[in-house]
């Protein structure tokens, strides 16, 4: 990436998300090459980074989407992606929500619970139709990774364990609304190690094959997201190696391979910008404090996440800062004692792996606007959403004003 | 309170916010007369909840507002506090954001550091105006609270040491475009010990007297936020103890008392409705999934928060269950191991405490709409912030869709 980060802070203003769609379609091809020769449909996970030019950049490429919400299918089909292409996941899905992924007609919906294959089978008959299901199975492995966004062991509230999802796909096999089609796992987020997804890989293999012999034809074999990315210097999973473990554990299997990559797609697209508003010191200890905050990317406060920062067009001698938002929190934080040499007013400052689990976990906070995003693609920028304003905020809650 | 949770439910649908405005009422009148004899202004910190209506209500009840950001002095504003009654306080302001403060010509702005005072004043200069200026000082004294909420202390973005507040007071009473009318502190959030505050008003008193004794006559000596509620079992302050460690603390000093509650004011006036999906269990745990989520209500899953969580007319004996919500995160929860009874499809479960840093900090994460807010008031319930729709998501970005 050569990007004028100055003259984009510039035009667009601060504080600002860029993403770089080039490097995304690198990504995309990249992963989508080391499935060749293999039937595979990467959806990509809609929550990392759900600007609808984002997806429809994706789908263009031929991408399919997983959602986690009628919301994030909404965005898929307004973006362009094929219907057959979408798969609605998540832990909880309202009535309304199952209804309308039916009534759209999309690839398929990913069951977490007995509970729910009920609700979708009830949904399902009151339309008249068969629902295209696929159930999340617990592999029970440990992915090796930060708490907070590992999902592949009991415990916690994803998919369901092996013996209970063969008994939900027998009833669903037997059912005339559901369809069970596919079967699904997701072990967790930033995944840097092969071992992990293999084995789960290997256990998921085992429950089709036993499927496949009581004549439960499972079509769709989806190994979720998580593939890791670098923020700092981490050593990440190469896209064949990926794909390879697999090839090895599906061997034999006459399956579409499904993924659902968010991160490794959009993750080292994107930067966020933002300037400085004044140095200060306390106590000896330096700080940054510049004009994007944790209502823009929570990811540093929410799980001491690791961002790259960098000082754009600054010389000097580094000394270690904490780049601080205006936010009223001791928690608002971007990075801690990061080396910058002596900044000004209005420098501009980069935090770099900004692009997935940024702007879609940004809110209103302080009542501080959420910040514009900007596409770069063949060496041109253009805005994919508004900066927001006042009266964008208010706008759902001045009509009930009575003063 | 005595509120019929499954009507206003059924009425307004959830995930919902709920505010109790008689109880808001209550709370401000209760300090607002712990103050009594003395000259006061209760300025409601507005980041707390910041919906028109609740800043309106405690408006016509005689609060101030304390801002953080000119967003929330446009809300304080347009919800009809007196512009003398606000305040803008924040580590980080532009220079728009000054500038426009200025220009409404509110009762001050606080500043936090010496580069801020500096961009003050040259934005007044530029603008040929007086700035009204307070300085946030750093007492050093531990609050005793949880770390993300702790702010009193060296070694944190906040505020700047005694020292250096004096010199500022000074560099500040000599330009023709600055004038120091006020003092400020903040030592932390959700306080239950009287001695940190007592002990901070009475270093920051003694500087007032140090400035007087150097004809730098301080008006306004404004207390910061942070009284404590309960969530569970919390011992709080009792407002006139509050108060009086404040009248002792500031005895001989003609000055007007200032503070600025946020949480006291309006957190156990607000629930947050969210309705059963369905139950689930994963290896022995069980699992209550509703329809809100971390998106909704932060406060759990960035600060392990405790919020009092319960299923209305429920009756059966009780077993442990986390409450987790549809969000593709482990960290998506709003308690653990809380008893509850066994639960159906639809049940309705009480968020209780939910009044403060709730609906401020929400956000669209999943594709996830805002929810609704309503307002009780004289037994009377009223829509003040409408839910939002797919359509308010997409609408500052659907333009820019290049399909
Ligand atoms: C089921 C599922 N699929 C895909 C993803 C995307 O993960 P990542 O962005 O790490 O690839 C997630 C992330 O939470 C998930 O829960
Ligand atoms: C300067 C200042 N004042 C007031 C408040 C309000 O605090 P509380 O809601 O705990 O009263 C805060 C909270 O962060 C603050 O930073």
């Amino acid at each position: 990436m050569n990007i004028d980060y100055k003259a984009l802070a510039d035009k667009y203003g601060t504080p600002l998300y860029m993403y770089d769609f080039d490097y995304i379609e690198n990504r995309y091809t990249t992963l989508k090459d080391a499935f060749a020769g293999k039937k595979s449909l990467i959806n990509y996970a809609v929550k990392a980074n759900s600007n609808l030019s984002v997806i429809a950049h994706l789908a263009k490429l031929g991408a399919g989407a997983d959602c986690v919400s009628i919301g994030e299918v909404k965005r898929a089909l307004t973006a362009g992606v094929d219907k057959y292409k979408i798969i609605f996941s998540g832990v909880g899905k309202r009535d309304d929500e199952i209804r309308e992924a039916l009534e759209q007609d999309i690839l398929l919906l990913n069951l977490e619970s007995e509970a729910e294959m009920k609700r979708v089978e009830m949904v399902a008959k009151e339309l008249g139709k068969e629902a295209r299901i696929s159930i999340r199975v617990n592999p029970n492995i440990d992915p090796q990774t930060h708490p907070y966004i590992s999902t592949g062991l009991h415990e916690n509230k994803f998919g369901v364990e092996i013996d209970m999802a063969k008994r939900m796909y027998i009833y669903a096999n037997k059912s005339e609304f559901l369809n069970p089609v596919g079967i699904h796992f997701h072990i967790g987020s930033q995944l840097t190690k092969i071992e992990p997804i293999r084995e789960s890989c290997m256990i998921v293999a085992d429950l089709v094959r036993s499927l496949k012999a009581i004549k439960i034809d499972i079509k769709f074999f989806d190994v979720g997201g998580g593939i890791g990315v670098v923020y700092d210097d981490e050593v990440t999973i190469p896209a064949e190696v990926y794909t390879q473990a697999i090839f090895e554990a599906t061997k034999g299997l006459d399956v579409t391979l499904l993924c659902e990559p968010g991160r490794y797609m959009v993750a080292n697209a994107g930067a966020f910008f933002t300037k400085v508003l004044y140095e200060k010191v306390n106590d000896g200890k330096r700080f940054v404090i510049v004009d994007g905050a944790m209502n823009d990317l929570i990811r540093p406060s929410l799980y001491n996440a690791y961002h790259k920062i960098e000082a754009v067009l600054k010389e000097g001698e580094k000394t270690p800062a904490d780049v601080v938002g205006p936010v009223c929190e001791s928690g608002d934080f971007f990075g801690k004692n990061v080396p910058l040499p002596p900044l000004e007013h209005n420098d501009l400052i980069v935090v770099h792996s900004a692009g997935a689990y940024g702007f879609t976990m940004a809110s209103n906070y302080n009542t501080r606007a959420k910040a514009a995003e900007v596409a770069l693609q063949g060496g041109k920028d253009r805005l994919i959403r508004q900066r927001e304003t006042y009266e964008d905020q208010v706008r759902l809650e001045l009509e009930y004003l009575e003063k």
